[in-house]
């Protein structure tokens, strides 16, 4: 049996009519790549309902790994995270956590969790691929940056398991109506996250190949 | 007869191995485009060669209509240029200016001249189309700028002659290696050229109905 | 007698409380700057009335030079604008002008005036001062660009007369209230412009001297 | 016996000859801000040795609060970090960590420390004296991280006790060569750090106040 990988992405929110998160994760709903199984699952922008919806699909896929998709608009290129703080502010639906606030995601939890994707390895065929992309150091203090806490937190005993987010930019028809923001098409942004998953699948492969050794 | 649009772009400049502008006017060489035959020239990124290139090109072609491109690395969308000032500075190959230093492009020429394209009616073309796109008021002070005010200066006694400037983003591909620069697919900036190309030939077409009747 | 220097700034505008350009002229109001006399003076943020009250302050003042200053949020040095256009968007109270629109601001009259300002020993002077300073190619669509391109225009017959126009960034009390944005200390921006109207001074003695010889 | 508050700068670097972070943290050593002593400590910028650096400065020191000092070009504001990551990348000297790289700062040590700053506090004391700030999501992958990293490692066992980071933004002097960067005076830099100071000591005050009752 292949293994699964969960592929999140949100719902609209800001006075955006659609989410590119949702729009390129819903390409590879029940896809199979690089030998694994996608399942694709839309998350509501709400803290509460966000969190009840991921243990939800945790419990449905059971997958090997966690790949969540987000729109953090004005960004240039794919943010691959690189860490997720304990820390949400519902208030804000920008990205900078300029302003003062903020609570705790999980009362009690660490600080942060740093990502467990093979980020090198994206980042490496990401470039090959001609696709932007970046390390990101910071996922906001939104929703995005809290669904990848909580992914993390909830795969925290499997430290082996690949678990973590991108952040997609405007897409095209976004930034049409968005004077002078930086976009990507989705069909970029589809292509990048495929070439992330297979990846991922291939991190996935590795270590069984080698224990059937 | 059909009118014919002279489409220039640039050799790569920079440090760039490729520059979009010509990647993308190259694709319209021989094309008719909304009535209109487009005949596309490369120019050299040297002040007194571009200049030559030009009038060789006009003397040539002898268009209806002049559409220059260039890239302006940095830009997030089609940037439709306002105005072409008369001052070049050939040591620069950034966009800014904001260094000391130039001199006059035609000596005793106007300061500068506002662009002769239907400005308002392209960037409704391109907003339709969903194509990022806004109106610049600065064509830098590097060859770009030059091109577009030689153009407009050698066409000065034609004042119904659409002719201008638009600039180009970074090609995602120059964007995967210049990290978080703002960039667009070679195929989006082709389509919003096209789509600019046919609104010129529109304004070129309708006059001469006029005529007719 | 002495030369006189015409400095104005504009009245708040955009929901801000203050403007730096008006506290700043302010300022210099009936001082002796470099042996010239400055008279400062407060244009409405209104084409029409702008106009009328730079036309009265030439008919009072009479003056040798004048050096006009405005408010450009975001910027983040002393700007010395390079060229007005003959183009204003009064809807609009962001300097971009991204968006399609505009009037001339004289109808007949020519595309854009350079400044006449001795920019580059401005900006030496500048740099000598540690004050951050850089020459800008646009000074926007709105009524800065306007009062600029009218005071050239006003004396366009007199070439040799120093006039121009300096944006001056978001002072830090206002950037307080825009989180993230960039901003100058009012000390700092006085203490610019007074260097600049000190340039300006010397270039008004110089060749009166000349004559005297 | 009054509180000891350490404060740390960093040496220049990146080809600068001056770091504002020093200049400001030197401006108060020895002073009594709040009733509290300020110890300042100029650290190298090099892991290894501002590692023992910091480690010296408390164990000479034994200071009761720490605020790291360090400059972050680009910034526009002073910049409360909320967060120090277990990463370091010594290759880079800018703040964005958008390439591949990094590893540990200290070995099997969590994942990040969120700040132990008052951080609504002195951002509302700032807001107060309008001088900009913000709270900043990353402290980036460079030495200015790291010596914020080892701070609240080192003091981990006192969850009460202040430890945190301000980032600094050019000063004016610095941004007089880095054209178009944004800046703020050394002034005002000393006027935001002796007010966070303030509302330090003064958290450090109530406590015992209390224990007095």
């Amino acid at each position: 049996m292949s293994a699964t990988i969960l592929l999140t992405g949100f719902m609209p929110f800001g006075g955006e009519r659609t989410n590119p998160s949702w729009q390129v994760a819903a390409k590879f709903d029940r896809a199979t790549i690089g030998g694994a199984a996608v399942r694709a699952w839309e998350l509501p922008v709400n803290l509460k309902r966000a969190g009840q919806a991921l243990a939800g699909a945790l419990q449905m896929a059971r997958p090997e790994a966690i790949l969540g998709l987000g729109q953090a608009g004005g960004r240039t290129a794919l943010s691959i995270e690189q860490v997720a703080i304990n820390l949400v502010d519902e208030r804000r639906t920008r990205e900078t956590g300029g302003a003062i606030g903020g609570k705790p995601i999980v009362a009690g939890a660490p600080d942060a969790y740093f990502t467990r994707l093979p980020v090198a390895a994206i980042l490496r065929a990401l470039a090959r691929a001609e696709i932007p992309a970046e390390r990101s150091l910071s996922a906001g203090i939104f929703i995005c940056n809290a669904a990848m806490y909580l992914a993390l937190h909830a795969t925290r005993d499997n430290p082996a398991m690949p678990v973590g987010f991108i952040h997609l930019p405007y897409a095209t028809a976004q930034a049409a109506r968005h004077r002078a923001a930086p976009s990507m098409s989705l069909e970029m942004m589809a292509a990048g996250v495929e070439i992330a998953l297979k990846v991922i699948a291939r991190s996935l492969a590795r270590p069984r190949r080698e224990a059937a050794t």
